[in-house]
């Protein structure tokens, strides 16, 4: 997995667990995609104060998954719902029921939402 | 929801965020349901050790609850998932075509094995 993907789903799931200051760094540098100059200019740290603080975090978030492992089971969980979808697409090219037209509808919303609360 | 209904989720889902000893007391009280006294007599601690172990316990995992919320996101998920089961019982009873008869059954089984991983 690319390492800006894992950064960003390691912190979907274990973000709330950074403090506040981690958090609002990590952001602007993994998600923003900010240089660490410019995240070091406007917070008033050095750039390897910064480089430091992301590696602290890297750390941390790894830890909570080697414990948790929720990325590993969401990502489990999202390839099942992909296959749900390639069965739906079969079964709405197969399907001649009109009655059934809305029930595959509802079925594909449903399999496409599962996992968003997530 | 029910307490012990409760506490099992928190713990399925934190619980590795516990120590080992932790871990060994919360499960044989709240999984196991052994008494206090008797968990007290095994571990060689006073019943009111174990009493404010497990208080202590739940306010750990309902912590990382409050911050991860992942029995709440996972409910959520459930709920969909059993009326993804529904929807898919009304398909099998209407469907009328053999050759996505099948096709239906495949979903059924993933829709129940989906959230399994969690």
């Amino acid at each position: 997995m690319d390492k800006i993907l894992r950064q960003s789903l390691l912190y979907d799931f274990y973000g709330e667990l950074l403090t506040e200051h981690q958090k609002s760094i990590y952001e602007d540098v993994v998600m923003n995609d900010l240089s660490y100059s410019e995240v070091a200019r406007l917070n008033g740290i050095s750039r390897q104060g910064i480089y430091d603080l992301i590696k602290r975090c890297d750390k941390i978030l790894e830890e909570y998954e080697s414990k948790l492992k929720l990325v590993e089971k969401f990502m489990k969980a999202k390839e099942k719902a992909d296959m749900m979808k390639d069965k739906i697409a079969v079964l709405k090219e197969k399907n001649a029921d009109k009655n059934m037209f809305s029930l595959i509808d509802e079925l594909d919303s449903y399999t496409s939402e599962l996992l968003d609360d997530f």
